[in-house]
């Protein structure tokens, strides 16, 4: 196993007990170093008022796809926490499917920067429903 | 029925149909003048990986407080875009309760500004969870 | 005269208005369709306590170059209001020349989102100061 | 000379060095714990196209302010860094003085968080013109 895909294992482990993401549908799709993606799809439980996809949801993945991005560049023993986030929400979540990706912009000693970005997806059509930034911070576990 | 009373109405109304709120376990508490409470309490549906509750939880309360706030100064005929947030995530949320609280700093013209505090409640113990910042657009429906 | 001569033309006159980007020696020095980028050269006047370019500074600029990207989509008779910014400062501004750019992510209807990029130059050196996100407001003024 | 007059001179030193705050015309009025209030004067030098006190200026003082603010809490040996803020532009800043208050409202380890609050002052006419929030990272330097 090579170092990186003892990084997306632990990645994975992680994704798969945040009971948020199960109950949201989330999926975990894409782990590259400095990227993750996480996609979405529509479903009546995760909606606003309008029967669109809920703000709090196009949130929730953008902020974890973030968070995995940052992780993708840390040993094992250390841990990712979101210290704040802010989100643009720029157009209603109305496509069947919201893709997540977070990139790491930059890291170093404790802290790093991501940026974040959720594309709604509706076959060949791709739209940007939002746009982010986000501060993480490495906690040294030893695990 | 007052005109608050139908400002509460409103506001009910559109909470009830929010699918996410309902699966995150939701209630909306409180609804004053300027004034939205959301409590939101511990299930292993919106966990994190370590059992707490979910960051992504967590704003998705603290951002649906803060609309429904403006949306207390606002007409009939008139809707609520939450244009961008802002949350720093300051402790865990490892309380059995989260009390979100959205409140109207300034609103004029087009735009609203909120303050957000998520505060985490443990019997008598209340802990500072998460602290943000948000703009809100009206947008006229005539509705 | 070009149109986009004449969004120029109302952009450097604004610019020429600004006591503050003349009091740190700001330079406007891109002018592009939904790109604006604004030069700012180190000197005793606009330090922090080590001798560096300050934060403050260093946001100054990059909000300016922010407002003017927007500027490039308006029209006459229209003004932009910068709503929020929000910046992550990356590395202290510890070279000779810094170079902020704002760059239209999305304008639509009333608001406008930039993403700003503040890099320092040192010769062929360029390192990553700040990065931030902005919401800007369309204000029809008829002038 | 007790602890937090010690505090205060580091404080005010390191104020007095910022070339930046010279250059604006700032004065740092209040040190209290927890908390630092920087007053700011309309002139020509600090101005956007309108004649009002530019956003720059105006968050060029929250920024430090919020800064000291978290430098209250700090021993001597550790410095305080600006992680990043946001900002929101509530006003025109029309008012002859600018008065911008941090105030500490989490510290904790290596981070802090602080709100950021400005009033426009004008005799006994007071304005809200901005309001933000800002995370902050103490680096320990040893002197």
């Amino acid at each position: 196993m090579s170092d990186f895909d003892a990084v997306r294992a632990r990645i994975r482990d992680s994704f798969s007990r945040q009971g948020l993401m199960r109950t949201l549908g989330a999926e975990l799709v894409t782990i590259e170093p400095g990227i993750a993606m996480i996609r979405l799809a529509h479903s009546d439980e995760i909606t606003q008022q309008h029967g669109y996809i809920h703000a709090g949801a196009t949130s929730s993945i953008a902020d974890a796809a973030g968070g995995y991005a940052a992780m993708t560049w840390m040993d094992v023993g250390n841990e990712v926490l979101t210290v704040e986030y802010k989100i643009n929400l720029i157009a209603p979540a109305s496509t069947p499917i919201l893709e997540a990706t977070g990139t790491v912009v930059h890291t170093g000693g404790r802290l790093s920067v991501c940026s974040l970005e959720v594309i709604g997806v509706d076959g060949s059509e791709r739209v940007l429903v939002a746009t982010g930034q986000q501060t993480l911070y490495r906690l040294t576990t030893g695990r």
